[in-house]
């Protein structure tokens, strides 16, 4: 059985793997799809996120997956063989004063696939077959796509981010950086009502993406310069930003054309940002972090499953899992892709 | 008549000006007390606060100001000649779309009290006699003095502050800077019930009265290093910080220990304060910036007058109005005072 | 110039009224058309709403209306002649301490086209030709049909609603009366983001319209008995509940699959209604009443020009305005009718 | 070892019971103190409260108790011998999608001390001695009394009724209905800084205990005709009432003299209440049924500890355990009773 390995920067490799049998409640699925997320960039590139999460034992990447379940453990009545699911990477323990609060995302003994943060790591989903908890896994139609079903993970990642920003009907937001996240949080936030949802990147690439997710504009504010100060009228025009760019001056130019009590939602992760923090209380600006998801993720299957949500304009590129490589080489290319998948068959 | 006016930098004076006589719906008030506040403080060092609030011509200063009514203009029949009021120096349009939203803090036409914000600038109340209108009035009982009364615009800052912090019942409350606004900010949250109440400050100074005032716990975080630690576990502590120091090292501090999901209002100014971001979004914490006041004016008045709050151990210093410099001076010496107020007389 | 007036119970009228010119501000505005609501029934059939509101002057009916420029008053330059516009029928005082909070919906000196609220009472908008405040008109574009601009009204209502029932997205939503303020509460679920969204009546008729607006489910709750039961299980299954029948024992049907803390939001009226008070106490449930609306109805606009919201299914009928009487017993008969319309030309 | 048992309607009994050792996370507490709640005196009277809950098996009433810790199971480390303890009496299961949602008072398998909910009842605290888990004991400290730790659990009621509110920092609260509840709301309401508090009933017995608890004004609505009547002005005065008589006219009174958008946290248990819909839709006003506590229990202890709050008005009587028939008829005359306690010793 493949796995997809990290061993260090840059070091990623095809490795064979045992399978395993399921435990009583959990199943075994056949992975179908994988989707490559900014922190499996992160570890290929720099064997590490930031400073603090290392790659220090071969990891199995992969957060982002779906599958068909093919064994059922002892015990397991919801489930049927053969049916498709998303798998919720994110298993919470379910016993700290997080989970007890309905705060999982911030559980004291977080396991998450392909996860370096602890140790010894969590190993991920980039692989043939894996065994899971009957739990995370979340049944979609046939007419969903394992690579549509795959995206229920960065989806989540953004509904929960819509859901921090506050009730979006009617609001007008702004998103920085349109990339794979910032694309889906324009989703997001149309899907929750946004009147308006103007996206921004220093790059063209996202432009037709974008256009058909369904944002009504698309400023290359690289180029554009300038585009923006039509919003900045009155105080501003904006409710709400998703900053999903991580750079301190999208925060700077949201400043300008965010209205007074706007929030600043922000997903994208920067490091160290200088702010202008006059600005923030002169204009009760609030930013929000938000961070993965809980019950998001069986809400994204939903929307996907329906199709009140359509991501397939995000899926640039599907690779055999064994053109991993190649794959994250692509996925690294901004310029080229939005998101790159591995198929695995 | 006297003013305390600012020419420039370090150039305050006592000016004569005419008084002028209350048209319809307006009162004159006699002043009786005017606290110093930090932002007349720049204007006193600086002649400016920031790049981009500058004196360019002498402007009255004061906003914390109380007094008697001392006579009524036309159609005044809601005050009486002879009560003492709390003067709030807000003045928003009323018909701006953020006044129409009860957002007046942010109103397109505000004129608020001795701020050089717009030019002409808007003449503020350290004056032996002001022309207001009669709704800026809130009437006190004599059981309150001028110098509590002049308290209640900075405490209706912190009450505006402790709003924008959500329910603060049974919270627990970190506050960063324990100048004035940091301990009104400490009574306004024990008055709102939250259940631990713990201030810092990297002097000693404010100890004594933040422990009188009713804080649980007083760090003085330049000597008791290490002291915040046992509020670190398992991810934290606190649910609300109010950070009033306008330091970055103060909010990198209260990362730490605040919860997941906790609140950082941001009163105190700061410039350009850099942060780490990806504590903020892992955390999913959230900063709100708190900016002046509106209603909160009134309910400072009520707090005062009922004593559900009190204010007296933060008023260390009231000298006449003539020795305006010497008390901006003492004012500026937080080793030495807490709140300064000038009596007029 | 004629106009639709209420004379008394069942005595409706086609009246020749003067048009008049528009002052400051103002403009002429040439219906084209005007949407039958509820109240106008009551107008219609009792001559009254309730025990409160009496008709005691002949009064032109009508506050769902659409129509064109066709004569600017002096000063306004934000409106051209020719352009098509929903016309706001509410306006607040703005300076009334309601308005003053953002809640102009519960202004002191409201003035609401066709309503008998006050005396004289406010004269309404099914006539030729209507003098307006130019800030009452919201141009749409071309493509939006008059009717379609017309139905911006009771879809402000049903957004407002939507606001009052908190963030939307991804809630389960059930929707009782399935009338036309049921079917545009369903739609605005779905346009925020409702995972779910199930719409019940006691009759068959609003069936095809609620499954072609995209409700999941629609339950006619008279013949379908028991069919509610399977979303009881565990305590239940809806977040959020619009209750449009205004008839208690929706509600009381409603408790049962509400989940706890659940949302009722009451857009009915209904007069008396007898509460199970036990229940809601220990599921914690809420109920909140909703009214009429005041930014909604821009964004109403925005969102039909969009087509984020696409409301044609609903609209049964269009009728000459000379067949105002027939029209209003069309609209009377829900089994035939959802929105019937009136046209003006 | 004594119990207070109820057998059936007006058939209470001090029976002898066994003691029990405590098992691995458990400890022995010795019971001091235990407050008569209202339901207590509907088992005691009735046999039953509603139609639902029935006693069908004898069991200990009593959830309002505190004592001191006399015997540690294995593995608690977290409590010594001897000291005093406040004692929770809900056991949610923390497994459930409630538990795991932070909503654990509507846990799907809740255990709360003398109920008769579930079949067999959970037996009740009225006895000597009770072996509980270790997480249900809230040290206090010995400067706090029996009788008054034993108020954490009314406490914890009103605070969580509180916390349903909103936040109440300056608001303008309505109390209907002062026995021990209400007067515990007023008591949260104050705590939370609530700028009036306006207490009623329909008896003058509450007044005394109310106003030594700091409520603004007491008015009994049997005497004082009309005393509500100057809160009704231009829409209303109160942003919230607790409403704790259970009473349908309490609601009704209430509905003029609150504001638009108003609250209104039931509290009190009235069965079928006829509610005036119209008027509630009309001003937006919301109700929010509350039930029961999780973290406010905790919260309560600590309040009470450091006399945030202070109960000790409530505490009308006190009688040994032995009279305790006496002491369920002393606590049904509310002419002559608050809180009354049982004490074991």
């Amino acid at each position: 059985m493949r796995a997809v390995v990290i061993h260090a920067a840059k070091d990623l490799r095809i490795d064979r793997i045992e399978a395993g049998a399921p435990g009583p409640g959990q199943v075994r699925v056949r992975i179908e799809a994988g989707g490559i997320c900014g922190s499996d960039l992160h570890y290929y590139h720099d064997g590490r996120i930031g400073a603090a999460i290392v790659v220090r034992e071969p990891m199995i990447l992969g957060h982002e997956v779906a599958g068909r379940i093919e064994a059922l453990g002892p015990g397991v009545d919801s489930l049927q063989i053969g049916a498709r699911v998303a798998l919720n990477p994110s298993r919470p323990c379910g016993r700290c004063r997080y989970c007890q609060a309905g705060l999982q995302m911030h559980c004291l003994d977080m396991r998450f696939y392909g996860s370096a943060m602890r140790f010894p790591h969590v190993q991920g989903a980039f692989r043939d077959v894996i065994v899971a908890e009957a739990g995370q896994c979340h049944v979609v139609p046939e007419s969903l796509s394992a690579g549509e079903a795959a995206m229920a993970e960065p989806l989540a990642v953004c509904l929960h981010g819509a859901r921090r920003a506050g009730p979006l009907l009617g609001r007008r937001v702004l998103v920085t950086g349109s990339g794979p996240i910032g694309a889906l949080c324009a989703i997001a936030a149309r899907r929750a009502g946004a009147a308006l949802v103007v996206a921004t990147d220093i790059s063209d690439a996202p432009r037709a993406a974008l256009e058909r997710l369904g944002a009504d504009r698309f400023i290359n504010v690289a180029k554009e310069k300038g585009a923006l100060a039509e919003y900045a009228k009155d105080k501003g025009t904006f409710d709400v930003a998703f900053e999903a760019s991580g750079a301190a001056a999208a925060i700077v130019a949201a400043l300008d054309v965010l209205k007074p009590c706007a929030v600043i939602v922000q997903v994208g992760l920067g490091g160290e940002m200088p702010l202008p923090m006059n600005a923030i209380v002169a204009k009760e600006i609030e930013i929000r972090g938000t961070f993965r998801f809980h019950e998001e993720y069986g809400l994204a299957t939903e929307l996907l499953a329906k199709r009140l949500v359509d991501v397939r304009p995000l899926i640039t590129a599907t690779l055999p899992a064994e053109r991993a490589v190649e794959a994250f080489d692509l996925a690294s290319d901004r310029s080229r892709s939005m998101k790159v998948q591995l198929s695995f068959a």
